[in-house]
């Protein structure tokens, strides 16, 4: 992409209504654009991005059997009155011309358990899981922590139906360990805490996912022994010690929640009449397990992980793209020899932003920091001297140079 | 994909409550479920088929220079007051528990315009374009149409903009070829005309593509010189005649609009105050254009027009798997070739569903038709007594055999 034709542009001023690290961060780079409070749109840097994680997910949810699914975000009234869910606060409702009213989808229980109902019908049908990426909205009182919690936003939900516990528990492992790989792909696993919450009704725990951030609503207690955390919830129940070795030397940090899993057992199959037909022809109530992680949410918790004071430093998997290549001055055997290493590099399906402006090196510079890409090139008259390009890592203050002849060797090597 | 995993069903049955064929087509084969009138969930073969779709016009967008970023769709209801639509009856209105209203997007402009008023300030800013494929809402009153017309649905709508006419008309230009790409990709160019509707205020005439189908709501009037055809609106007023050539054989059929495009000019800048600055340093205002697409109507328009009493016949590059692989009897020798076949296949990237059910020929020949995979591949006892696998296309009746030593290359072939 040359950047001359990018839309979004970026801006040395703070948003003056973003208090939060990311928002400001993402506005300022150019990733995204606020619509109104806890409602943003994704530019085209930011659309990247947000694809990429969701490909991540996708991906890891495809690798433990989930099947990929679109559900509608307009629900059936009757059905969130059959859980008792219509009247909770969180809930939009939508209202037509003709008066029919909706409630739009912060969850998909209403509508999955339903579904699924209807598809299986015998113990030969499960077990099974469905999940989509899809829009959902939240009616927040207060929206203010950029992307992080939206009115409207990005989220993967997985559920899962099973036949016994057995069942439920080794897929409800198997997705503890998907999450793991998610946040180690999207940068955030070595800060992200397996978390003890309270199981409610039905199990003794239930899990969450917190990333230690400044920027969390949430404490939890994290024990550094087993790398696991405790949340407000439990933390007196379990009198201030880890679950897994009874330490009793818990640190108190602010997180966020990126993940949460739950075993539902029958609380939704119940409610919508859902049995399956056992081995030996009995009726019996399927078990069901949710795994919730918003992918909106994800960006922005990398963003309040990774950065500095000149702009987001992207982990490379997710970057807008893989290189940005910076051409500084106006001489044109530079320029061409700029558009020459941008062919290559695009032919060899590396991804590169083409810093193309007729701006000074200092605007290229600062710019390339916003936006935080992890491989810079830059090329001008100095280094097309010794005929080759500065290299500097995003993470690195180092600069290195490599020739001309070798570089698309050394960008593979490096991306 | 294993067929004994693969969530929904075919049925035999014709679903009561729809009278749409494209949703009795889609539901038999297990590629949507219905949510409520006009709202459905796509089941996994159906989601397949969608971003199939999605990415091919994505394709088709970028390579007009379409950017892609992603609007939300709960909107201002003040912008909508701003352009005057806030009351339309399409519209859907949500309100929050804390009394906030907001208008659900049944298209895009009151984003947009005053998104592209903040960024593009210059000419030199220009010209670009934008597009989503996002979900729409809009409030039918009736909704018998199936995905044809949905009151929740998939669009693509891309928005340009420019600082002249020329320029404007240069684009509205190319994203009619880039349509007919897409028709082409997607197997109804043949039976899609260029139709010309009426302009508005600003233009003589816009353009629909328009799709011959009994399906269709539409009466147009086409040219078969031109292949090019005239909407109701201003049949009249050319007096039956082909705005092209003249000739007034023009012939009335059926139709489905698949996508339109239309010069809003300064319908919209204008409304929000939208102004940049000329090469003179004079501020003027940017003209706009708007170009439709809904990958989910085009998925319904595929199935009324591409079918046969067997089920649907999904064009190749839409298909939601490339292969469908059929293994007959319980015999363990072939069921450990057709696993090897699956494997091998899977290996080269070629997408395949794997019946590996317990279920009779007869059964599995029927479910492989009302699916609609245009390539089969047979494996039985019978066939593997020649070292063979038995080919039927889709849309064919003959059937053939390959080796199973050739078989890749064979496939690859005819994918």
């Amino acid at each position: 992409m040359k950047q001359s034709k990018l839309f979004g542009k970026t801006t040395k001023e703070i948003p003056k209504d973003e208090t939060s690290k990311n928002a400001q961060y993402l506005i300022r780079g150019g990733f995204v654009d606020k619509s109104m409070a806890g409602v943003y749109t994704y530019l085209p840097l930011g659309k990247r991005v947000l694809t990429k994680i969701e490909n991540i997910i996708r991906e890891e949810m495809d690798a433990i059997g989930g099947q990929e699914i679109l559900m509608p975000a307009l629900m059936k009234k009757e059905d969130w009155q059959t859980t008792g869910r219509w009247d909770i606060d969180v809930m939009m409702k939508v209202k037509t011309f003709f008066d029919k009213e909706y409630g739009l989808g912060w969850t998909h229980e209403e509508v999955v358990t339903p579904l699924a109902k209807k598809y299986a019908r015998s113990y030969k049908d499960f077990p099974f899981s469905l999940y989509q990426i899809q829009t959902k909205f939240r009616s927040e009182k207060r929206a203010k922590s950029g992307i992080l919690r939206g009115r409207e936003f990005s989220m993967k939900d997985l559920y899962s139906f099973h036949t016994n516990e057995e069942d439920l528990d080794k897929f409800y492992d198997q997705s503890k360990n998907a999450y793991f790989k998610i946040f180690d792909r999207v940068g955030i696993k070595e800060k992200t805490y397996l978390t003890f919450a309270s199981g409610g009704d039905f199990s003794k725990y239930s899990h969450e996912f917190q990333t230690l951030t400044s920027a969390g609503e949430d404490l939890i207690y994290i024990c550094d022994k087993c790398h696991i955390a405790v949340n407000q919830e439990i933390i007196e129940d379990l009198e201030n010690s880890c679950p897994e070795c009874g330490n009793k030397k818990l640190k108190e940090e602010k997180a966020i929640e990126t993940g949460n899993i739950f075993k539902l057992k029958t609380r939704f199959t119940e409610a919508f009449g859902f049995k399956f037909l056992d081995k030996n022809g009995k009726e019996n109530i399927p078990l069901m397990g949710c795994y919730g992680m918003g992918p909106s949410r994800l960006m922005g918790t990398v963003v309040e992980l990774s950065n500095d004071e000149g702009g987001i430093i992207w982990p490379k998997e997710i970057a807008p793209y893989q290189v940005h290549l910076i051409c500084l001055g106006d001489d044109e055997v530079v320029i061409k020899e700029a558009e020459k290493i941008y062919e290559s590099l695009q032919k060899e399906k590396i991804e590169v932003l083409y810093d193309d402006r007729n701006e000074s090196a200092g605007v290229k510079f600062k710019d390339s920091d916003l936006i935080g890409i992890p491989l810079r090139i830059v090329i001008s008259k100095r280094t097309m001297e010794n005929n080759s390009v500065e290299i500097k890592e995003r993470l690195s203050s180092d600069t290195e140079f490599t020739s001309l002849d070798g570089l698309v060797g050394f960008v593979k090597d490096r991306i």
